[in-house]
């Protein structure tokens, strides 16, 4: 923590700031301790924020989340609050004389924001998303192995999910085995809403499981991952349900060998851009759409955060980040395939922190 | 549907603008059925907006929302988009003489609002959060009709965990089970993180369920509710596990009859403050501090939504609103207290759609 508090406190003098105010939750957690729940969103309220200068931490929290800030953040000044950043700021920020201070403005509301520039003219507020997400980026030993966990216990519940799963069973069905065993065997949660897609509506990148079923001849897709001491996974597999078309088995294959050219050519300093390049190619050989999405995104406290693989950013890859890579293919009323796996990429190369087969397996 | 766009539109008149974007959930849900993850917020990308205009209805949807937006809205025009709200509106703006655009200032991020203002100088851009929540503040039939199954089933998740609970078990494996308890009942999923707190825990108001065990002498709390057909329960009983000291009885007589005291004084045209002050009145004669948080809060798509029934703001209730009711006694260290109905309020008076006993029973 005192090495994160000491990256954080450089960002004050790189930006010439005098505080910073935290507002994501994977933020707080990261340099203080202090875990808000999931579900505390800017619509909630504002219900506990980080205030740090160059000689002073600060939980502002309110009355819901006092004695968990102490226990979760003993070293912390905590500061009661009316939960509104308006009202809170000022009178801290005149005591500390801050002059600018930077915001997560990707998390921040505009009336939070503008509501606090109304009130407190005479400070600077300044926007500094990424430089704090570049904060996380490159991970610690211990935040790999926390992923690492994640991911272990993915494969895990993927296993048991290919014994378990049959045809005629619904995607919703499938989704609360899959929940199930993750809350039974130690997680903490699911890193997101399940996906879980039968045939034709594996074309649906992000579709919600549905009370259709699992059936013969089309694929099932699963899309799953979950929370471990605060460290997420993500992984994704496309299965078959007994006897698949060819034009589906040759999806797979070309999804499977766009990923596997994408992890030979990952090395420390290759750009996500070209990754993204090489993964494309190899699908549009086969004469298809690739993905709209993205071709991979860091993981670590957030499930989405940077490196972001993908033709619009620019991220030179370095040892300590870990991200995941899915190529997929969709034919939408038709069929999807994707495949992804977390990979931690080292100063020697690549490890895959997903173990479990990436070959078609075959159900029912 | 139709009834509520022209309720929508009525706010482009009242409010002299030329087009809303809606970016919260619930909203968009409302206008459109048009259902995003709840996974997805403003930091997970800009997924799926709505802009309504006098005469069109559009969708803008990034690749993976595609399918399941045609599927969910058909009457409304599908827009791909690029998944930023500054590349992706002007051009649209621009195409329907759009000069005064309404937003949810409490929902769009500053560096989106900021990015918007910047690429599209001549838009004005008018913050319109309470308007709309106005709009879903007085529920039809049905969805009170759909609050009230939802809250059927909490009350039936309730009593199944009066027989399951024993002494000894962790506030995690009893949130396991209520969660279970939901899925396998038909529920979409919770209303929010489930609040099981023992003993001296019970007085942190949204504590997370831990590795505490429940234990003979003291209260367990729970506080928790579940998703039907999108709308939501919100619950709170507090039981004493065994025999419980004499104080803990008296704060629990206190709670009760303090929310009852409120619940014989509500009625069309009362004020949520007046409520408060009457819930507060009852607890202060006990000699201990009322409750931190608000008396109460609306619910329906969200679990927290106007009105508002505390000191810090004015709600006349009206014929139509559905709200919790949930007066507490904390004792940091000690113990607490707390009870939550959720009550629709009819022309004829309050209606409590959570129907289990109040009094306190007794667990072990």
């Amino acid at each position: 923590m005192n090495e994160r508090l000491a990256a954080l406190r450089g960002l004050l003098d790189t930006r010439g700031l005098d505080a910073i105010a935290l507002s994501r939750s994977a933020n707080k957690r990261y340099f203080s301790g202090f875990r808000l729940s999931d579900s505390e969103g800017p619509t909630s309220g504002w219900s506990g924020t980080l205030l740090v200068t160059r000689d002073a931490n600060m939980i502002l929290a309110d009355s819901r989340y006092t004695e968990q800030a102490q226990a979760e953040a003993p070293d912390w000044e905590l500061i009661p609050t009316a939960g509104r950043m308006d009202e809170d700021l000022p009178p801290l920020l005149r005591r500390r004389r801050v002059e600018a201070l930077g915001l997560e403005a990707l998390v921040v509301s505009h009336a939070d924001w503008a509501a606090l520039a109304q009130v407190a003219p005479g400070v600077e507020l300044h926007a500094m998303d990424e430089e704090l997400m570049r904060l996380r980026i490159v991970k610690a030993a211990s935040e790999v192995d926390a992923i690492g966990r994640a991911c272990a216990l993915t494969d895990a519940c993927f296993a048991h999910l290919m014994d378990f799963v049959k045809p005629g069973m619904t995607e919703r069905a499938v989704a609360w085995e899959l929940e199930s065993y993750f809350r039974a065997n130690g997680a903490e949660g699911l890193a997101f809403d399940a996906i879980v897609l039968a045939g034709p509506r594996a074309a649906m990148p992000h579709g919600r499981p549905s009370d259709a079923v699992v059936e013969r001849g089309n694929v099932l897709l699963l899309d799953f991952g979950c929370v471990v001491d605060g460290y997420r996974s993500d992984m994704t597999r496309t299965v078959f349900v007994g006897d698949v078309p060819d034009q589906i088995r040759r999806y797979h294959v070309a999804v499977r060998e766009a990923q596997a050219a994408v992890i030979d050519a990952l090395a420390v300093g290759v750009n996500g851009q070209e990754l993204d390049a090489i993964a494309r190619r190899r699908i549009e050989a086969e004469g298809v759409e690739p993905y709209g999405h993205g071709l991979g995104h860091g993981i670590g406290l957030e499930t989405h955060e940077p490196p972001r693989l993908r033709a619009s950013e620019a991220y030179t890859l370095e040892a300590g980040m870990v991200f995941s890579v899915e190529p997929g293919i969709y034919l939408p009323g038709v069929t999807g395939v994707r495949i992804e796996d977390i990979v931690a990429l080292e100063s020697s190369g690549p490890r895959l922190l997903t173990t479990s087969p990436r070959e078609a397996l075959v159900i029912g």
